[in-house]
């Protein structure tokens, strides 16, 4: 591998720097919108500033450094991630990527290269699902995707457009991005896959869709000792089955070439009496694929699967959401993989389970991600660790792809 | 079908009113230690007057109506049930057996026969699970089962002492039930057993055992969309499919000859976040059975199954309750299904699932009880239902009984 432009003691630091700034007692959290949050932006805008980045926030509440290219009109190529965490969460997942876009300035400058586009790194604002209970505000606002009646959320007796007001967004203002050439993000990977095969990168090729199905299950609550096992209709065993069902049928599909997953991650019974037959299960069930054909697959195997109950037992299934997949950039993913090679680190091409900002940018600009590997796939959670080295590889690798992107002749 | 001397209408009658002392707009509760309670306690007073029977409470806290026989040191035999119910309950379970002891008294009265033993109509305290958190408070107290340190239980600020004080019984007091030759109780069945087979009347020969069986299940919880299906340890599957073989091994062993029934009735996942894969599962296993053996080997078998875990899983099992069966008398048993031969009423042996104050008065005397059917094995709710035709021919049965017992020379 060759000598790394980037610097990963820097990286190291600023990401230290940042997980220091957390709720006392509580690491590692800070959520948008919170005091703790506005210090992490004040302590990142003193940095984007020492890179030559000309800082300001633009309406949707997103923090970007600019500098400017020296060629009028190209656009601009935009890079970064977020730096909102959640409760409880890891030093990694977003600010990673908002660092290493940093980074990738800092050695630009120091470097003396002068690309031709306008750069632009990016802090976007709340990914991570905020106190107003919804996610990716930032980027949903940059490219027009925000639901206009979410600023009317209210937490804590104040509005989600006064807390846009408050990180110095003008929600009621149009967001004007500019010509975005292209939208890079590097961001842990937060599975396993990098890390057991011992892979440097991970190129994304799809964002995948989520659907969540709620299904409910009713039975009869009947008397847990008086009543005979043969005369029961017993809600959670029929819906235990039916986890049981879910999880072989998604190993089934997970096998094939695609990215599939399917997992009950909510899961009640009632009554919930220690002497009563459960008479009601309620389950949602999290699906996500790169490929629009599998999840509409699933969501009739469900539906099919639903209809088969035990004697007594009724079913209905409601689909809560339904978000597509999102394919990334063919021509950017090319040209990582290309720069890989120059750089010398392992990559492979993969989806994306998680979803993230790159999603909404994609909608206005071709968009990539680069993947670095995590820990025991560990996320959310105080023990998301990824090495210093790794992110700095990665770092490596978005300064080549930003120059290489800048150097094509359209 | 001879004719009855116990009156259908009165029987009726006495158990409606009863029902309507209930919470307002919350039919049908009259939870023990309540005003509503004491309500009730003082509307059986006046018919237990009536009837001609000697009210007193005793030091447990049982009501109790007493009519002196015509020999000394034959000892009491002992009639009755509890008034109180669970929150949003029925109008059948425990007062319709305090309705049958009474009617049977009246019954006695009207009939002027007089007994050679003394009588005893009992309204036992607080049989179902009380707002301390404990049941059959009376006929543990009767029994010297009370656990001493109960006595200490505090709800809104009250012990469970002053309780027993507040409803004239003098807990600090040793209970002296005096010689007892027989307890006879009547009870709804609260399953299907006589309702499917048409049969009039149960008689009971053992109150279940209950073992209250908690399993921990601990996984791993990974991001719902980046962990591939094949990496995960996900407790929520691995508690699917214990649920699943709970169930089909307590219907196996539900076809033997003797009476077996296993539930999970509490079930709860941990973190319950949609898209993370649960880390951790608590279910409560409630299994019973007439036979000793068959819960130490269906414990047995928990624990060894508890092993066989997907790689990554742990389980640990804990015994959190455990009550024996208790038999009831077989002279009890035999000289029932003798009187309900003379009565013309159809009657089948049965265990009882649900636990009764005769399982603690099989502790001091001999014990029996008798069910009636329960229509569509409904309790514990406000569907519960039993006619009152049925109810008359189990007050029949017992006065039949009662005095068949009587006569009998020891």
């Amino acid at each position: 591998m060759r000598n790394l432009r980037v610097h990963t003691d820097r990286i190291r630091s600023d990401i230290e720097a940042m997980a220091a700034i957390t709720d006392p007692g509580r690491p590692w959290t800070r959520r948008a919108f919170s005091p703790r949050f506005d210090e992490g932006r004040s302590w990142l805008e003193t940095r984007f500033s020492e890179a030559g980045l000309d800082v300001s926030t633009d309406a949707a509440g997103n923090m970007i450094g600019r500098r400017t290219g020296s060629v009028k009109g190209l656009g601009t190529i935009l890079i970064g991630s977020h730096s909102d965490t959640v409760p409880d969460g890891g030093r990694f997942d977003g600010i990673g990527g908002v660092i290493v876009a940093l980074e990738v300035a800092r050695m630009l400058k120091e470097q003396k290269i002068v690309l031709r586009h306008d750069l632009a790194v990016v802090d976007f604002l709340a990914e991570e699902v905020s106190v107003f209970g919804v996610s990716c505000i930032g980027s949903r606002g940059m490219t027009a995707a925000l639901p206009k009646d979410w600023l009317d959320l209210t937490h804590d007796g104040r509005t989600l457009a006064q807390a846009i007001r408050d990180v110095g967004g003008a929600p009621d203002k149009p967001v004007d991005p500019g010509k975005v050439r292209a939208f890079l993000e590097l961001h842990i990977e937060q599975g396993t896959v990098l890390e057991n095969e011992g892979t440097d990168l991970g190129i994304v090729t799809a964002i995948a869709g989520i659907e969540r199905i709620e299904v409910v299950l009713t039975g009869q609550p009947d008397h847990a000792g008086t009543t005979p096992m043969g005369t029961r209709a017993d809600a959670l065993v029929a819906a235990a089955a039916l986890v049981c069902d879910i999880d072989a049928e998604a190993k089934r599909r997970a096998a094939g070439p695609d990215h599939f997953t399917a997992t009950v991650g909510e899961f009640g019974i009632e009554p919930g009496a220690a002497n009563v037959v459960p008479g009601r299960v309620r389950m949602l069930i999290d699906a996500r694929s790169s490929q629009r054909e599998a999840m509409e697959d699933f969501l009739a195997w469900i539906e099919e699967r639903a209809q088969r109950m035990p004697e007594r037992i009724r079913a209905e299934t409601r689909l809560m959401s339904d978000n597509h997949p999102t394919p990334m950039d063919d021509g950017l993913i090319t040209m990582l993989e290309s720069a890989a090679e120059t750089i010398g680190a392992s990559h492979r091409r993969m989806v994306s389970g998680a979803g993230h900002d790159a999603a909404y940018m994609a909608k206005i600009a071709p968009a990539a991600m680069i993947f670095v590997p995590s820990k025991d796939g560990r996320s959310h959670c105080p023990e998301e660790w990824t090495e210093a080295g790794d992110i700095a590889l990665g770092a490596e690798l978005m300064a080549e792809a930003v120059i290489a992107l800048d150097q094509e002749r359209n």
